[in-house]
């Protein structure tokens, strides 16, 4: 079978997506595989003759305001071998998960301080990046691609940063920051003003984004006003998925929760009665989703209404924050009824 | 025709749906009668090897709080041929509806205490259960299938509920409330506490809950304060959609509010000027929709802001409320333009 | 190759329409052609034998409040060759946009005094209407169609108005309003009541508003309180997209804002550091979308949280209103990612 046939076949949406130089709209894998190849080619570029007068501004690095803090992590980005499913098994619909369950992802990994040693495996999502109103946090990036062969970013949400420090390719308005090749290294530094309070998605904004976001180069930040108590529960849920195009020819889309598919791979979330719990939830993908927890309900964070199934789009966080008083097994998952079959829940346990 | 083939054919997107013991991704009609079958096949288990601490947890049922009462329903769920187009027209576009408007569908029936008669024939939606804060909502539950002998439940949203009354199957974990079998019964008790104001939906949440749900097990739940008065003018929409899948063979996807498809065939909804008028709207399949009233505008129930379009998820609900003070013909309908085009609409009259 | 197989092949989502008289589900190119046929052959008509008793009534044309004014516009639908990417480059990709990049499109026009002399091009979003709370707007619409043959209207989102002024075609019970043929005229008389303060659309509803909707035939109102100052910089940014159904022909939904693709033909935003600046954001076609500013975060419009990624649904508006405080070169663009890489973004210029 042609791929694109197998692609079609899979019932996989057209995954649209487009690299400098290239044009790609219905995509099967040899148009993954060209994009790849035209991400790999590009170099970067800055054009002097088309600029505009705010393409010359410069600007100085900020540092944190009185009182705060440097927060310093050391991540690259890499490629590393995913299993989206370790235990076999969907626990709520009891039944095993056969055929392929791992694929090339491309992650973010945490390392101590002068890229030292890794602290963690390259994870899906990615470090979660915390600070306070009036820090700054410097995020020392490294390219460790070996095998994608193309430039990636770390573009933050919700935090302020200058031109210098955004993270996206703008052809040839693009800066160092939206342009780190293979093996080279950049240095990010984002401020936190008291606006930019809320947990926000980082990810790829690299001249081949979509792909290789939705291979696995997410993560979240959280910024907390200055001296906040953390939750005593809290949790980073990305919404996200991995289609065929990703996968390289597992035929469905992989509904995933932090890149785990099913209750029992994605994350099985303990608290107590009496606990602050907080759940921060993330659009992961190109899709719109909605997260329901069974037994609970919260305010909304964005009106304050009672809700216990929000919508929530690409990279838009909502927050289900509440005082536990329900034990017991429950299931969270988002409501959409293709999503939440094929993978998208998970267990939510709280003990008496 | 191969059944896949007209499935395609119709332009229908794939529907993705799991059941205990059998994967199901892209769903043609054979696989929606396999899903059935392997439903059909399940038995109640619970397993005492996989289980955790929160799965011995023992719970009392809950009582109505002190002057709050026992809100009692006798519900089943049963097989019904359901027309979705009685009067044969769309009268928005003013043409007729033709070819085969009926299917079976599974619907919930309200009975008299005991189950000692129909008050109701089986209606999509079911019958709204409505409480006070402090009461409990307690549904004996029958599962009268004959038809797809499955096993079905009644899940609720917005109230709070032990694992006990959860209504949810939960793989290996599966209490009794999540698994009721043709000709059982089950009785789920609600609570009502402070949190649970508003409007809810409930469904079936059994081992094969996306396809039972898209057939019409589905209704609404109306929490409100301690004797707060009703509005002059309350309906519930929701808004869903029959798919191939569930008509076995309609070759197009039927938009519908309350199971039925386009004005005139819809809730004709009359108020007069003066009027306190409350629609509650409820995303009822795995779409996303808006909810447009011609003529008219209201504060966002989530968000306090002024709107005529709010965009709503699965089973997510908001309300317009607004004091009428425009009299006449008005069309509501979902402002996503295939949904409005194929049935998603109706009529809203008012008189002066 | 078959039209219908060449609209398959691009990946393009069926678009289901229908008009009066002619069903239309899955929509090839020639099923459009006999979308504009059907329409084209509809005559007005309004039945005396179906009527409700709300249909026999009558009002009178609303008049400015005490100390409003009457806003009064002078506008026809007409159709134009629309160019959706003059600049034949997508500047954020780096890349030309090749291959036909004209159609003909449907757009409103705005004109002199008694249809005295066009004081503007047809254009993709249409004039803004602007008035401010007991303003009436008044607007003189003529139907100018010369090609396709059909009745359009101009119906208005958020502010008030009798049945006589809807703008829409309701089969049998269709006013005046609902039926502009091509070379009619008729005046269309809006109120401007307290809560009708915000931005809206406009957009065709006559029997063929799919179809002609997504031609171009939409546009924006802005009401304001009485007296109040507006924005230094003030946009409205319409998301949608032109579907081959649309362009007749083109392999590929070109993803927009404001009829343009892709950031060097969409608007190119100009603010300084210090403006008050006010982005109204509209969901233009049958999509849900987000919008993302990159190096900024506002308080939503809708609920008050911060954020710098809200979700809107077809004809939902969200407003970025914000204290420009971050120069340089930013982009802007819905994070749906099948939108952005297809063009549904722009530059944001901030001078310092």
């Amino acid at each position: 079978m042609k791929r694109r046939t197998f692609l079609e076949a899979s019932g996989t949406a057209a995954l649209l997506c487009t690299v400098g130089g290239a044009k790609l709209e219905s995509v099967s894998l040899e148009e993954v595989e060209e994009a790849d190849r035209a991400a790999a080619a590009l170099t970067r570029k800055r054009s002097r003759t088309t600029q505009d007068r705010v393409d010359k501004l410069t600007f100085t690095t900020p540092e944190p305001a009185p009182g705060g803090q440097k927060r310093e992590y050391w991540i690259q980005a890499r490629p590393a071998t995913w299993n989206f499913a370790p235990t076999r098994r969907d626990q709520w619909m009891d039944r095993p998960i056969r055929g392929r369950r791992t694929f090339r992802a491309f992650a973010y990994q945490l390392f101590s301080a002068g890229f030292g040693r890794a602290l963690l495996p390259p994870l899906i999502p990615g470090p979660t990046l915390e600070a306070e109103v009036g820090d700054t946090i410097v995020v020392h990036f490294r390219n460790a691609d070996t095998r994608f062969n193309q430039a990636v970013t770390l573009h933050p949400h919700g935090v302020k940063y200058t031109p210098d420090y955004d993270g996206a390719y703008d052809g040839d308005f693009t800066r160092d920051d939206g342009f780190v090749s293979p093996g080279e290294e950049f240095t990010y530094v984002f401020e936190c003003p008291p606006g930019s309070v809320g947990v926000w998605p980082y990810h790829d904004h690299g001249p081949n984004h979509t792909l290789n976001t939705l291979r696995g180069l997410f993560g979240a930040i959280i910024v907390r006003e200055r001296g906040a108590p953390r939750p005593d529960v809290e949790k980073v849920l990305f919404l996200h998925t991995f289609p065929p195009q990703v996968t390289k020819g597992i035929p469905r889309v992989i509904q995933c929760i932090n890149g785990r598919s099913a209750a029992g791979n994605t994350p099985t979330i303990r608290a107590k009665v009496g606990q602050d719990v907080a759940l921060h939830v993330i659009g992961g993908d190109g899709n719109f989703h909605t997260l329901h927890i069974h037994g609970h309900r919260w305010k909304d964070s964005r009106g304050g209404a009672i809700t216990d199934c929000p919508t929530l789009g690409p990279n838009e966080t909502i927050t289900a924050r509440f005082k536990e008083d329900n034990p017991g097994r429950w299931l969270y998952h988002c409501h959409v009824f293709s999503h939440q079959d094929a993978g998208m829940a998970g267990w939510y346990l709280v003990d008496p």
